[in-house]
């Protein structure tokens, strides 16, 4: 039957039941039941007399075989575990990568019904509103080199959402994607490690795409790509489009050897916390004005309280003034 | 039954049938079916007429009951998952962790299957002549601060080993034991963690105490206190004095925000790869002569090739002309 949705796919206009069954060397009583079956997995395939069959693509289509269809990744991607509805990709991946799973593999959900932000925050994860999706990397990196992953990661997605999208995100150091100084992504990366070598790296991306509203108290400081601009966008593509970022960025950090220098003109580019007046939250709460990046890929501030300038490499920070939260 | 073992440990001697139902309040025979019961479950318990029973302690008894007995930590080791045989006891912590198990729960091992050193090396553990066990630490530390951990964890195996033995292990950086220069005890240290917020930490820890051989090519860099001594000892108290040791250098690690400069001189004090020429094995390989630790517990070096001295924070090394391996 997936042969059927190819053909239509390849024609993208109406093809008669005859012509499909003479590609496929089968009658037109199984093309029939083909399109049957494809229908009851959800796709809208339009039917009308004396043109024969239509595939209607549209955004609700999301699944393995959708997904899978064009990406042009050489890892990541490849294995694609779809969920229509699970606790967390994170989770999911994280069984999966201890099960010995491969690099690149992906974990993608149409809902998550406890999905997370950062250190054990609530991630509102409605159903076919959103990319829900986790990655696995098995980098041989040391646990200490793998915070540069979050950084590609959050210029990947910045990246493919300009392309997609035409709109202008913007990275708040470290790694949360902003519109209209609301948040649109927020990335969690964690890591299964010994204290000198990484086993296995789960980046988690969650990107508000044609959500139309939020609970409560988060519509002041998340947004969504459709609330930001009117128009629906194809998760696909979007997702397709991250991976093959993601892939060709993570490639370049390997061959440089783990090091962020190559990439850190790139993410100033998109970085809007630098010059913004910033709270750090580490051991220490202090305010301060966000100066510049380290080839490292720590923030720069200068310290309001005694002037003096420190490197932020852990911790968060929040912009002073802005709307999206910690 | 546990209450009559209870009161055959308290005695240390013969105790009549009839004394210890008496203190229990229990029928002569139901003081002889629980013996019975004691003794299905291992427990030596000698009996002569006129005399009574008598426990009769060693070191093969070691069990979740034993081990609890007579500890005197506040958290580590309250709750213990012990197993007579299990692939690696850092596993079955690991699922303990995620399943949302209490810091301070150790698995602990009669025999390892799958067991593991660093980097994925093979660990040898038979059944009945070591310590392989795993503490869970949940610390709200930064995954870079984790590291600290491990080298305490050397530093409580090593004191505890000479006050129960009176040997003269040493710590060879970062976290390997070694007696006459053969490795005595391993330390694999995993975690789980997001870029900036530790989930847990496992710290395993195999020693080799009653260990009478070892496969071949082993027996010339590993060793176990008996060979060392031709004396055996109980596994128990040691792995009381471990978790003991630990517990009070973890408090005083959380206690000094996660630094380790509080404990450098007891550590430099231990540790004999100061002074000694090494090979580090890191992103390169290079000889050098070993100089100090840093109070960050980094390794610092003189590089033999070019004179210059250089700091080691991952990685690895081996002394040069030493019998344990890398």
């Amino acid at each position: 039957m997936y042969r059927i949705l190819e053909i239509l796919r390849r024609e993208q206009g109406f093809l008669s039941g005859q012509d499909i069954g003479e590609q496929l060397r089968i009658s037109r009583a199984a093309v029939w039941k083909g399109i049957k079956k494809l229908r009851e997995e959800g796709y809208e395939i339009e039917a009308v007399t004396n043109k024969g069959y239509r595939l209607i693509l549209h955004d609700t289509m999301y699944n393995e075989k959708e997904i899978a269809q064009g990406l042009s990744t050489k890892k990541l991607g490849r294995t694609i575990c779809f969920y229509k509805e699970t606790t967390t990709t994170n989770g999911c991946l994280r069984e999966i990568a201890l099960d010995g799973g491969d690099e690149g593999t992906i974990a993608v959900a149409e809902r998550m019904t406890a999905g997370r932000g950062r250190r054990g925050r609530h991630w509102e994860a409605p159903a076919g509103s959103g990319i829900w999706m986790s990655i696995l990397l098995r980098p041989n990196i040391f646990p200490s080199e793998a915070s540069v992953l979050t950084l590609l990661a959050g210029l990947a997605v910045c990246q493919a959402l300009e392309a997609e999208t035409g709109l202008s995100p913007k990275i708040k150091w470290p790694n949360d994607i902003l519109l209209n100084e609301k948040k649109l992504v927020g990335i969690l990366t964690e890591m299964d490690c010994e204290m000198q070598q990484t086993h296995f790296v789960i980046v988690g991306i969650g990107i508000n795409v044609n959500t139309t509203e939020f609970p409560e108290g988060l519509g002041d400081i998340a947004t969504s790509l459709y609330l930001e601009s009117g128009r629906t966008f194809s998760r696909k593509n979007i997702l397709q489009r991250v991976l093959v970022n993601f892939e060709s960025l993570y490639e370049e950090f390997i061959a440089s050897h783990s090091s962020f220098a190559p990439f850190l003109f790139r993410y100033k580019e998109k970085c809007s916390t630098i010059n913004q007046e910033v709270k750090v939250l580490g051991k220490e709460t202090f305010f301060a004005q966000a100066v510049d990046i380290t080839p490292e890929g720590e923030l720069v501030v200068i310290r309001k309280d005694n002037g003096k300038q420190e490197v932020v490499f852990s911790g968060e920070v929040s912009i002073r003034g802005g709307k999206q939260g910690e």
